[in-house]
């Protein structure tokens, strides 16, 4: 396949080298870029749909500003391709979201024009009024730009950033990306709003006019004198933005994000005030590309795909547990019609959109707003619903005190369906489902389980809709495991379920370490050891009877489980022997070390951490060397 | 001493009775209940300046509402106890906050009056649009009100509900009680805001004004033709609350909230729209109790005070390690002008008082939003400042993905004051500070400690400021701890410090429970046990030559924390023995038990949970029976 680097993609190496560009090549240049990039990302897959939307914004930042001096802080960050196209990364694309190839987030270890890792959304005005706050404390002279999407406006965080920008005495510009989307159509009042300011005509030419009309009229005149504040009023009348007004921020736009002089100009006056400014920039998802412009949800992480129309390489169907959680929680509301299903902005990542179309009355996506979503659950819980709350792991962590709080207290009856628990691969470090053992399990009242298979999650997802208290549901990313199906006692509260017998050694695993202790058992058989295998099936509360039994007819436990150790599962049974054995097993916690973990494929992770069977085997070996040698 | 319950207030013992009283002698009801308050909370000590401004309020909500049929939710909840002795609890008031007696938050065990167990801030809204949307689903009638402060409004998670607000069909009405105060003074641009609609002249007067002018002019006309949208634009000019009104809400006034008519008919015109409302309402802090209206901050939380003056009962001053942090920040941003601190709206509960008197510049009060407060100081951390976060335990809880996920991914030198860690007594569920132990700890590249007296408090914060990578100090509330003084030596990264040496018996303590542990240490000598004792400085990283040493010359090791046990310190301590210790050492991890603790006063809770000295004692010696019977 001949080269995609287009010829003035070619002459971009450097940062700033875009500033040789001349002005008139700029629309050449962006569609460079977005050949680049969708042949790079059929290839590799990636964050496609909200990059190609952001070509033009990111030149015209790249126009303004002088990197690495200035910081330009990409909130979430998967938007932030054509930033490191731009700073010297195009080589990085080959390996890109690989393991030890470049990350799809911005990493300040990647480069020095990365001003920060980034991953969560609605972070990237608190980051940089800090960073804007720094330089006025050091007496320093650059700019701070946030760029940050209308989804991510809906998170908290965002929200009481822009209540303290107003407060900063030097400049910040907030860069509003407007595609009226995050993964999905974005929802609520601040979506609205934004979209009546983008449908209304044209602001500056109106304002102009009519701010003539009444220099030109007595009433005019009365209308102002007779207001107190006036300027303010009148500004209102006429100036869009003025909820940004309001709380003391600066509003510019709306602006076409897919001019690049406009921009250019807009970034330029913004960085000139003292204060912090919004400058609301208008994009399209998808952008120059007709299948993600068409559907830029499927597009905005995709596998690998065939660039001439879209479809994905890889045709190979396969089962996932979010499908199953999917298809299930219709069936249960179906007969339930007190479950009711809550999404953060994702209702086709976690597979609610099936609920959402057959009960649009009973699914609710409140927006990238985890926080607002459990506890509006603890509401409907406290009056007698059933809501399930469906969220990544990763993302979860962001409702940490509501689940607490606002549920567990209450003991109410809320079920979380934590999605993508474990290892997810190649979103890295800021994605990795490895805490939500850690944090659910320290949470009194709360109940946690994880499913060995497809059949063993809808069976959980039953006996929670029966359950009167707090549960989480944990379970993985990707192809689901379909094995073990002969395996299917009734869930039972606080019971685990033996899946082999064996001597000497027990094997203790969570969810998808069931699968890997089955794959352990065989390699131990090909060295003679046998071993038990317990699908632990609850995480808490831990199953007493099964741990005495164990304990008595085992030498070694080995506790499995995809999550950080600290405060998981191995820890919880560890102690429970501690407390309760006659005589203390010899116990190994298999988990996730006390470090972030880096993108790459979920089998190298595994592998390299050594919680693949082989590792855990291996281990194993040496743990009970003494008995086995 | 007289009874305190005046001849109205006498009348009210049921919930509705309020609207029994004649109308005329409102004003007089609202005076006995102050009256009832400041006396009672004078002898028990309690939140008496919000109470005080929320009088009016919550009897002209009375007047609306039929309980327990409608739910109120209060934010915070603190300022629920005229709600209290409005529906049956008056006795309560004996026993508030004590061990046993009423709560000083909304209960639903104490009454189904109470709606929700509210505590931490910013909740209220979530909750009702969840009450409001079960009750449209199970085709219900009733009303959902909830009571916001404009403090809590700075909140992130109040705007993600108001910006899924809007989209209720049913009615929901918010009731904005501005006293522009949280504990301490309001900032932030939505303060700001709400402040310039409070100083405005009489907007309904001057409504109809202009628009009777408008209306006779050409002008006016040709204004209003030309624009768009004209019925937003010219309320955009007229009505106060456009902000709310943007986001999709309806909204009333600004009105005197120490008006019981006025309030009754705004909510009721709010509750008979299909819509969510939001009624701003203007108090004032401490109302009708001069030294509380003089200083709303030091009466938010008080102790037992002479009614006549105000002044403190219990005269005794003692050294608090907040009062001791306070003192060190100065010292220590006097020697280094990296040295920032954010306090999220409690600057003096938290100390930080100090540092704003001191280095205003430098302090950053970012109001109720401990994400914010998190994120900014890491972005200024980025930035090669060093900001210290200082927040209680209980609301630390709010930030955990910030923290993970913004400062520690990226190893950055934040330092986190944890204060009021472990019991915070008369609070109760919602405030103990029992999580932060467990979550720091299964934080990677988090280092986390806590001092055994105020003197190790000053070093660990010297410690920190020179250490470069996320940092936690937690250290308890109320009277600190002196003793230990001549045990003093060089804070060193992972090492703990021995206090005494002993045979056999090893206790290891963290942070206030090397106190406890003196005193264990006292009991067990009168049975003639010797222990040894070892402060362990650090929970994050364990010391492992320290649990080395300690491994081999003892046979059971007692680790001791204020904290929940799951993944706690004890957790860390059994799981490094059991991987590394040639023989396990038979060990016992006191900490708080996996349920939510009470309120009551520290030592009595301490007592029931066996965390005090003679509880740890006798499970010593209880463990150890065999060794020494």
């Amino acid at each position: 396949m001949e080269s995609k680097v287009g010829r003035l993609l070619n002459q971009i190496n450097e940062p700033n080298d875009i500033k040789k560009i001349d002005p008139r090549e700029y629309r050449l240049l962006a569609k460079e870029i977005r050949q680049f990039l969708v042949h790079k990302i059929s290839m590799t897959g990636g964050h496609l749909a909200s990059n190609l939307g952001a070509v033009e914004l990111t030149m015209a930042l790249h126009l303004c500003l002088d990197f690495p001096n200035d910081s330009l802080v990409w909130d979430v960050g998967h938007q932030s391709y054509t930033h490191k196209l731009l700073t010297g990364r195009k080589e990085g694309f080959d390996t890109l979201r690989q393991f030890g190839g470049m990350s799809g987030f911005p990493k300040r270890s990647e480069s020095n024009c990365d001003a920060f890792d980034t991953g969560h959304s609605s972070t990237s005005i608190s980051l940089a009024i800090g960073m804007a706050k720094a330089r006025e404390l050091k007496k320093e002279k650059n700019n701070v730009f946030a760029v940050i999407g209308d989804g991510a406006l809906s998170g908290g965080m965002a929200f009481e950033a822009l209540n303290n920008a107003a407060r900063l005495k030097s400049n910040l510009v907030i860069v509003l990306n407007d595609n009226q989307m995050s993964i999905s159509k974005n929802v609520g009042g601040m979506s609205k709003y934004l979209g009546n300011i983008r449908t209304s005509t044209n602001y500056t030419e109106f304002k102009e006019d009519v701010e003539t009309k009444l220099r030109k009229s007595h009433i005019g005149n009365a209308l102002a004198d007779s207001i107190k504040g006036a300027k303010d009023a009148v500004k209102r009348l006429f100036v869009p933005g003025m909820l940004f007004e309001d709380m003391g921020i600066t509003y510019i736009g709306p602006i076409d994000g897919h001019d690049v002089k406009q921009m250019v100009s807009a970034f330029e006056s913004a960085s000139k005030m003292q204060k912090a400014v919004i400058v609301h920039v208008c994009t399209k998802k998808g952008k120059g590309y007709l299948p993600a412009e068409e559907d830029p949800s499927a597009f905005h992480g995709i596998a690998p795909f065939k660039p001439s129309d879209g479809t994905l390489k890889n045709k190979e169907k396969y089962l996932t547990y979010t499908y199953v959680f999917s298809r299930k929680m219709v069936e249960l509301a179906d007969k339930d019609e007190k479950i009711v299903a809550i999404s953060a902005a994702m209702p086709s990542g976690t597979g609610l959109n099936r609920m959402a179309e057959r009960f649009p009355d009973r699914f609710f996506d409140v927006g990238i707003a985890e926080e607002h979503a459990v506890t509006f659950a603890a509401g409907m819980a406290s009056k007698g619903m059933k809501p399930v709350v469906a969220i990544y792991s990763t993302f979860f962590q962001r409702a940490y005190d509501q689940i607490l709080h606002d549920v567990c207290i209450g003991r109410l009856p809320v079920i979380f369906a934590v999605d993508r628990a474990g290892l997810v691969g190649s979103d890295g470090e800021t994605h990795q489902g490895m805490f939500d053992i850690s944090y659910f399990n320290s949470m009194p009242n709360m109940t946690v389980m994880a499913p060995k298979n497809v059949l063993e999650l809808e069976k959980m997802l039953e006996f929670a809709a029966g359950f009167d208290g707090p549960i989480a549901i944990r379970y993985p990313r990707g192809k689901a495991y379909t094995g073990l199906k002969e395996y299917d006692t009734k869930i039972e509260y606080g019971k685990s379920e033996k899946i082999t017998d064996g001597v000497d050694i027990a094997l203790l695993a969570v969810g998808s370490m069931v699968e890997t202790a089955v794959k352990v058992r065989k390699i131990l058989l090909q060295h003679g050891i046998d071993v038990t295998i317990v699908n632990a099936r609850f995480v808490k509360p831990l199953d007493e009877e099964m741990l005495s039994d164990i304990g008595r007819n085992h030498r070694y436990i080995i506790t499995m489980e995809e999550g950080i150790l600290t405060g998981g599962f191995g820890e919880s049974v560890s102690h429970w022997y501690q407390e309760n054995a006659p005589q203390m097993p010899f116990i190994r916690n298999i988990a996730l070390p006390d470090k972030f973990i880096e993108h790459g494929s979920v089998e190298m992770l595994k592998k390299k951490y050594k919680i693949d069977a082989e590792g855990i085997a291996e281990k194993i070996m040496d743990f009970t060397g003494a008995l086995y040698q």
